[in-house]
C-alpha cells in the first residue's frame, strides 16, 4: 500500500503529540533498536529483511493535506493545539538509520535496525519499522531453512494465495528470493522485483478439458517445451503413462497429492521406460523443510520442489516478536541512555553493533557491544543506511546483490547452525562496557 | 495495494493464455467455488471475510498499457500471439459471483465464493479470491473465538507490527472488527474503514522522560480524562501507588507484562483505596482466547484486553487452506459437472448452495445442495453478489451492518459450536441429489 504516516498505531501519535506538547518533538534526539528478543522454535538463525521497503517508506513519509483535516477532526487528537497539526504538515523523516543489510543472519538480542531521529519522528515509525522487518524477516527465515533441505535443488515459491493478502504475497516472493528461492509463480513480484517467475498448470485446466490428453497436447502447443504438465487431476500414474503414450516431451511433470515418495520414483520410472529421462519431477503440496528433507533422505528423484503456505506463512511461527526499543536519549546537550525492567521483557541501554568473529572463514560467534566501541578483530554488522534523511549511497543492494550476500553469509556459518533438525545455540556475548551499562540499568 | 491483474499466479495467464489459444476464453463459461476443505485444529467454524475487498479488485480490474508491454517481453508469455494481448487490453471481469455475506458463520466443504465467469475471466482471479477469503477469514475466525472468551468485555485489535506487513495490517483490523474486536490500535483503518480507534501509551514515553510520574501527568495534562497509562515500564505495583499519590484520575491502566492476574488484583486494590474505583484495567502482552479465559475464570478483575500478534496473525493457525476450485463448465450449449479425483483431495462437481436449518432460532444443521435445489424450509447462506461485473445494489453491507450480522448469526449457533475449549462438529449434510453427482464424478 502507499507510504501513509497513518499505517502507526495510534499511542505513537499521541505520544507524538505529548512530545510535541512538552516542546521535545524535534529537540530531542532518540535512538530505538529493533531486534527479537528470543529466537521462534525450530529458528537456529534470522535472516535479516525489510530495509529496502522501510527505507523507501521514511523517504516517502508526508501527511497529506486530507489526513491532517482527518486526524484533526478525530476525537482523540481533536483537543489538540492547532499548531500540532502545522507541525505534521510540514512532517519529513530526518533521522539516521543504521541497520544489518538483507540477508545478513541476525541472532536474538541482536540490534536488526536503529533509528536516530527527533524523538517524535523516531517515535512514529516504530509500527511501520517492526511491521516491515518482522514480516519479511520470518519469510525469509522460514525459506533459509526450505533451501536448505531441498539441498540444491530449485525451491518455487508458490504462496500467493495463502499469504496475508496480496501485498503480503508479494513481500512474501521477496523476501523468499532474497533467502534462496529460485522463483515465484506471483507475477506482480516478477515485475516489481525482477523475479523469475514460475508456475505449471492447473486441475481446472485438465478439468476443463474434454479429456486429459487433450488438455496436455493443446498446453505444449502454446507452451512448447518448457510445458511442466500436471499429473494428479484424476490418477497419477494413469497420466504419467498418458504423456508418455501421448508422445509428448514436456520439461517436467508436477505431482501434487498422494504419496509423493512413492510416487516420484514410480513416475521416474514410466517417464525413463517411455525415453523421457529428461523430463523433471517437480512436488508440490503442504512442503516444508522436514517434509523435503524427508523425501530426499529417502532418495525420491525429485528435481525440484513447489512450496507455498508453509513458506509465505512461516506456519510454524507466523509472528516474529521484533520490538522497537528506546535505548538512548540526547536532550539539553546531554545523552542518557534508557533501559525498561519490565518483568521478562528487561531491555538493553545504549546504541549496540554487533560484530562477528570469523575464524578461518566461519562465524565463531557475534559480540554485541556499545555502538562507541571498536573491534579491530571482528566484522561489524551494522551499516550506516540512511543520514538526515536520505539514503547513504550504495547502502541499499540490488536484490540479487543481496541474494548473494545473503547465500554467502549464511555459508559461514556454523553446520550445527544451519541443521534444520537440531537445536544450535550460535554464541552472542556482551561487551564487557555493554554489561556495565546493563548492570547499572537493571539495578533498582 | 492498487488492483493490477498482475496479482495473480503464472500458471493462471498461462492457462488464460491458452483458452485464448482454444478459442474457448470468452466464450467457455466456467464456475469457481472456494471453500475449505476441512476446518484448522481449534476452529469450531469459520468467520467469512474478504468479499467486500473481493468486489472492489474485480470492479477495478484492468490491465494497464504498461503491464500488458511486461507481459509481452516476458520470456514466458513472449512466445504468445499479439491477439492476446489485445484481448488482454480490453480485458474487464463480467462475471457473477455469488457468496456468503460477510460474519456469516460457515463450515467446511461449504462453498464461501462462487465465480461464474467466462473461463479466462474465473482462472485469472482464482489467486486474488483466495487471497482475500483465506487470510481475512483466518483472522475474523481467531477474532470471533477471542471476542467469545473475553465475555463481554472489549477486544481491542494491537497487532499492527506483528502483521503481515501494513496492507495486512488494515486487513486484519478490519477482519477483527467484523468479528466482534470493539477497536484497533491502527490509524489507517480507523480512516479507510472507520473503525474506532483506541490506544495508551508506550514504554517509550515513560522511559523518555525524567521521571515515571512525570511521564504520567505530562500525558494526562495532554490527554485528560480518557488518558490510559501503562504501569509496567519499571515496576507495576510501584507505578499503581504512583497514580494514587499523584492525585491523577486516569481512565484506565494497562499491564503488559508479569502474573497478570495477580497483579489485576493487586492494582484493583491500590487504585480502590485511592480512590479511583473507576479507573479500568486493562491488560496485554501475548494474549489469546485461552490466557483471556483463564484470566476470567481466575476472577481477574480485568475490563478490557488489548490482543495483537496471535489474533492478526491467527497464530495457531495462520494460513487458512482455501482452494478455488473448478465445479462447471457451459460450453457449446451443453452444461457438464466436473470434479477431480485426487488422493485425499477430490472434489464436488455442480454449483452449489448451503441451506441452514433453524429451530427455535438455532442453526441445527447445513445442507450443501446443487444451486438448482430449493429448500423453503431453510435459509440460503450464498447470495447474489455481483452480476455481469456490476455488485449487485445492496449486497454489500456496510462494515457496521456486517459486524451486526455476525453478531446475530453467530448467536444462532449451538453453545457448543461456540465453546473454545471442546471441538465441536456442527452438522454439514449433502443432498441427495449431489450425493449422486458426487458418486458419478469419483467413479473411475
Amino acid at each position: 500500500m502507499a507510504a501513509t504516516p497513518l499505517t502507526t498505531d495510534l499511542y505513537l501519535l499521541t505520544m507524538m503529540a505529548g512530545y510535541f506538547e512538552q516542546g521535545r518533538h524535534e529537540r530531542t534526539t532518540a535512538s530505538f533498536e529493533a531486534f527479537v528478543r528470543k529466537l521462534p522454535q525450530q529458528r537456529n538463525y534470522l535472516v535479516a529483511a525489510g530495509l529496502a521497503s522501510l527505507v523507501a517508506y521514511l523517504e516517502q513519509l508526508r501527511f497529506s493535506p486530507d489526513e491532517i483535516e482527518w486526524l484533526r477532526s478525530h476525537p482523540v487528537l481533536s483537543r489538540l493545539p492547532a499548531a500540532f497539526f502545522e507541525y505534521l504538515r510540514q512532517f519529513r523523516f530526518t533521522g539516521d538509520v543504521d541497520a544489518v543489510p538483507e540477508g545478513t543472519p541476525v541472532f536474538a538480542q541482536e540490534p536488526i535496525v536503529r533509528v536516530t531521529a527527533p524523538i517524535a519522528q523516531a517515535q512514529l515509525i516504530e509500527t511501520a519499522v517492526l511491521s516491515f522487518v518482522n514480516f519479511q524477516t520470518s519469510i525469509a527465515s522460514k525459506t533459509s531453512r526450505i533451501v536448505t533441505a531441498a539441498a540444491g535443488r530449485p525451491v518455487m515459491e508458490f504462496g500467493a494465495r495463502r499469504a496475508h493478502g496480496l501485498e503480503a504475497a508479494l513481500f512474501a516472493a521477496r523476501s523468499a528470493y532474497l533467502a534462496g528461492a529460485s522463483s515465484t509463480s506471483f507475477v506482480e513480484a516478477g515485475r516489481e522485483f525482477g523475479i523469475p517467475l514460475s508456475g505449471t498448470m492447473a486441475h481446472s485446466w485438465v478439468m476443463s478439458a474434454v479429456s486429459e490428453s487433450q488438455a496436455f497436447a493443446d498446453y505444449m502447443r502454446v507452451f512448447g517445451p518448457e510445458s511442466v504438465l500436471l499429473l494428479d487431476t484424476y490418477d497419477t500414474l494413469a497420466a504419467a503413462r498418458l504423456v508418455v503414450e501421448s508422445g509428448l516431451v514436456p520439461a517436467g511433470v508436477r505431482l501434487d497429492s498422494g504419496g509423493l515418495a512413492t510416487l516420484s520414483f514410480q513416475v521416474r520410472e514410466i517417464l525413463d521406460r517411455g525415453g523421457l529421462s529428461r523430463t523433471k519431477i517437480l512436488v508440490s503440496g503442504d512442503l516444508d523443510e522436514f517434509s523435503i528433507a524427508g523425501l530426499l533422505a529417502d532418495g525420491a528423484p525429485i528435481d525440484g520442489f513447489g512450496v507455498g503456505t508453509r513458506l509465505v506463512t512461516s506456519e510454524d511461527a507466523p509472528a516474529l516478536g521484533g520490538v522497537y526499543k528506546l535505548v538512548e536519549i540526547v536532550e539539553g546537550g546531554s545523552r542518557r541512555f534508557v533501559a525498561k525492567r519490565s518483568t521478562g521483557k528487561p531491555t538493553w541501554p545504549g546504541c549496540k553493533q554487533v560484530w562477528r568473529e570469523m575464524r578461518d572463514g566461519r562465524a565463531v560467534r557475534d559480540i554485541v557491544s556499545l555502538a562507541t566501541e571498536h573491534r579491530p578483530e571482528a566484522v561489524p554488522l551494522l551499516h550506516g543506511i540512511m543520514r538526515n534523511g536520505q539514503r547513504v549511497e550504495g547502502a541499499i543492494s540490488s536484490l540479487e546483490a543481496s541474494r548473494q550476500w545473503c547465500a554467502t553469509r549464511l555459508a559461514e556459518l556454523p553446520v550445527s547452525t544451519l541443521n534444520i533438525g537440531t537445536t544450535a545455540d550460535y554464541p552472542v556475548d556482551i561487551s564487557a562496557a555493554l554489561s556495565t551499562e546493563i548492570e547499572s540499568a537493571t539495578a533498582p
